[in-house]
């Protein structure tokens, strides 16, 4: 995407110590008919938090992709605290716990306003295309490695 | 899929003449904060409508994939009449219009209780895994014939 | 509904003992680039099939809405064991595991062809219009007594 | 959100001329099997460009919530040229073509490096909360009057 000038490319959020923050806008589609967020579309804001923060370690999905391997994740466990609704700016905050062999562990908080609202662990893993599991690139762990937190 | 007892499995809807019905329900999923279905929402049950007709004729997308070929819209126009809501019991009714070429169109409407909610005109093309136009299995054609509309 | 003839409606599934089951399709919608179901995508399958479970209880979303009441998930956790592929049909099996205050506490399982494929615990609350805990109707707590697992 | 430092919160974009401009981002959730974005959700791109379009203009939606209002989609066409894929940056291009009675008619064009890859004819209808057609507030007409194109 060299093309279009930087200013104008959206956030891959930034850093604040080991931390990544992401901010994530809430519209239409995010919501249901009991007027906030759809419980299962927080584990999109928080794939989009794991996203930017390993595109800002240097590691986008079509660079993985062309080493033939792609994160995929193997658990999750969620908390739901207060609804977010239609509108609101959130930020996504996302710290890696540790990597061990093909898995990364994440814990990720969702805030608004000074408040957390939604927290995650998550366990993913590097897998080739035939899903099977593999260590993520030596680049990509070294660059990890003062991450975690 | 042979391992799932023939009732157990999902409907993939049944031809109504030359017309292809398939049952939607409406979740949680489906709606957005003003109380009805997101209207982006309704181009997911129209693609069901395709790919379940397509199932019924015999050509599933997995063997669509091994031919190396997918389908892609290329163009779509929908009208929206009424808003489905949380629990209604749609359903979705696809005629193909002619195939020609790569292309096939279609014209499709949703119901509920009797009375169209929302219709579209689709224009779909068949493609291999360079996303290049290329003409249908003469399997799929010769299948599509009788039912052109 | 009513005016639908029963036999066209979309299935609510069915109980096999204590446990509903509910058939669902994997559709261009579910998948994404890696070529499988999206992870996030399965809280999408939990909630149908929690939501049949209720629907054959007696309870449907506008019902409950009729009083004022919805219910929201207020922690989840979710194991990821095969990844789903397009055109697969696969069966949501839900259990109920507890009713306490406001609270129901659920064990779900996807299975594909005999296999479970991905488990989730869930606990869900009943929540008044202003997101505030209430309990369930005891309509609603009587009929799901005898079922839980 | 006054209470959100204003660096940290998401884009609403800008205004190019009479042209509203929205960077959005492509994640795994956009993205199907067949590699690219999956067709239906090019209509919640679009969404977004028109929603931030009216919160620069100072109209978000929770605003026109209290005042019992709510925008709905009545008519939509979209032609896909080139598809969108995993990483990509993208713009969406909304203009506003005309307002009259209770409708809205936009233009829209998502770009990828200085390139269109799908565009958008909308035609939105102003409703209150039983659905019914009603004028948009005469400060979004007064607001929205100079950037007709």
């Amino acid at each position: 995407m060299a093309e279009i000038p930087q200013d104008t490319a959206p956030t891959a959020g930034w850093m604040d110590g080991r931390e990544h923050v992401l901010p994530v806008r809430i519209y239409y589609e995010d919501t249901d008919f009991t007027g906030v967020v759809y419980h299962g579309n927080y584990l999109r804001y928080f794939e989009r938090g794991r996203s930017d923060f390993l595109r800002l370690v240097g590691v986008g999905h079509s660079a993985l992709l062309e080493k033939s391997a792609a994160f995929t994740v193997v658990k999750i466990s969620l908390e739901f605290r207060k609804p977010a609704r239609i509108d609101d700016a959130l930020l996504v905050r996302t710290t890696i716990d540790s990597t061990r062999g093909p898995r990364l562990t994440f814990h990720q908080t969702i805030w608004r306003a000074g408040e957390p609202i939604c927290s995650a662990h998550v366990e993913a893993a590097c897998i080739d295309m035939n899903g099977r599991p593999r260590k993520p690139a030596p680049e990509l762990i070294a660059a990890l490695a003062p991450l975690i937190d």
